[in-house]
């Protein structure tokens, strides 16, 4: 059996729905394990999602000097995550990994092992989080020992518009990516839409130069909503402009502002993927625990689903 | 196993969404149903819908003089298509019965045939056309057939603006249909939102005055692409306002026409709805079996389904 995504990110009429989401810390043993997946699914049922997408978190103090808000702790394998949540919920769910840890030999296995045990269908490889430390596998021969391997994974990437900010290439990343097999990308947390809409645009452009069709770009949003979550974004490497920081700081009620942020945000970039014919979808996440973080998510998740679905449904009518 | 609607019906914060639609000709063998259940599940692959509706065509030359501009025809037993629809599709179906040739003890039977041999869970019972045929079990006495079987159906009613806006007194029906045992109710297409909207007012009002919470009201929505078309729904009954209609005979592309005046609607009723507390649904068929009507019901479904789950969405915000 295949990916059953990939037929749905083939049509380009429709958007795609995911919630994002971290295994949880590895120290959890079974009943809590369950209990987490639990709450997880409760949170679920008041939505429709076409599938969830689990992190695989890497201690990136090698990007950065400044010390990391909410301390990095190791999680459970996403693999045996992503196999757990699938099964519970009947959902396709997208796994992320990180490949620059472990040798080429190592890492054809790991794939065999997600294929077939853990039934993982839809990948998304991430590469080195900076290029100072012991890189064992470079994302490129990843793609490679991926492409030599049997199984037919539905393969995306990772886009951070942040890169084409600064450098103005990452369009080209994406289609070397796609030249590596990538089926689609998966962007970090948007509270730059300047850049995003900057790097779709070019994107476009490469794709009608090259007569390729655009692969499908699943934006991801998260709520923010206090100082912390604020910092923590940005020791993540998310571009937060400053009239946005300061409108979710001085507001009264900073998650409902974040929220709006958010809805603006999207609106800015639908407006420039669509006419372009980019697809596009959406992965929502909270990116601490805390409850009302989460719940606003699910919020969050409600508002953009229905944006994004409104122009979808407006534009197949004119 | 009791209804899985009940519970989404009983979420004021969501929508619930299905389409509509009439049992094949009673002349259809099993090759041909076939054919029929599949077309209508392609269509449904590209839309998420929480399930769906099968009618119970009456012969209703007893209500209207005039001839109706389809011929009337025999169906298939709704509760066969019903369950064909509902193994078919793993999605949960609203099936209509229409109460009143038959006798109270025949009617206990086919409740009871309906419940065991055909998994049907979720009904909506509907009186004679009008009161000059022969009605071997009136409406009210279904109910109480009904409340005495064993089977706890989730049972909704039909609501009629029109009737509304004739006699005023459509309110008191959906109180004494609750009392009878209603769950929600379905409405007759709209064209005519004002008429919708003033209903659903007096019926919070009346509801604040018992304290009783409203019920789920789901508005049925149809595009209209040709005056034949709009012949038959005037034939059905549905009102349709001098310059809705001179709207949709006058444009160039009358099917759009048609899904923008739909949207209008919607939104005029989301406006008076919302804030009373009236949950809302929606139920989208096509008239004719004319394949461009059977496409635009599909983007009409897309645009309203988006449209109501966007003011929930911002409305759960603010």
């Amino acid at each position: 059996m295949t990916s059953e995504l990939s037929k749905k990110f083939q049509d380009p009429s429709r958007g795609v729905y995911f919630i994002g989401t971290t295994p949880p810390k590895s120290t959890f043993e079974e009943p809590k394990l369950e209990e987490v997946s639990q709450k997880l699914l409760e949170r679920l049922e008041h939505i429709e999602v076409d599938g969830l997408i689990v992190y695989d978190i890497q201690d990136e103090t090698s990007r950065i000097d400044k010390p990391r808000p909410f301390p990095f702790m190791e999680t459970h394998d996403p693999r045996a995550w992503s196999k757990r949540l699938s099964q519970a919920s009947g959902k396709p769910v997208i796994t992320y990994k990180s490949v620059s840890s472990r040798s080429s030999e190592e890492f054809s296995n790991w794939l065999s092992e997600a294929w077939q045990d853990y039934n993982i269908r839809d990948l998304v490889l991430v590469g080195a989080p900076s290029s100072d430390g012991d890189i064992k596998l470079p994302l490129p021969q990843a793609y490679k020992t991926l492409e030599a391997s049997a199984h037919p994974f539905n393969l995306g990437g990772v886009t951070i518009a942040e890169r084409h900010a600064k450098k103005g290439d990452e369009h080209q990343r994406l289609m070397k990516k796609t030249e590596a097999g990538c089926e689609f990308f998966i962007s970090q947390a948007v509270y730059n839409p300047q850049a995003t809409a900057d790097l779709i645009s070019q994107y476009a452009r490469a794709c009608k130069e090259q007569e390729q069709t655009p692969k499908r770009i699943i934006l991801t949003f998260t709520p923010c909503g206090s100082a912390k979550t604020l910092e923590f974004m940005e020791w993540l490497g998310i571009s937060v402009p400053d009239a946005t920081k300061h409108r979710i700081l001085d507001s009264e009620a900073p998650l409902a502002e974040s929220i709006k942020i958010c809805r603006n945000a999207l609106e800015q970039i639908i407006e420039t993927a669509l006419p372009l014919g980019v697809p596009l979808g959406l992965n929502i996440e909270s990116l601490t625990n805390r409850k009302e973080e989460i719940d606003a998510s699910i919020q969050l998740y409600k508002l953009l689903r229905a944006t994004l679905d409104l122009k979808l449904a407006e534009q197949a009518i004119q």
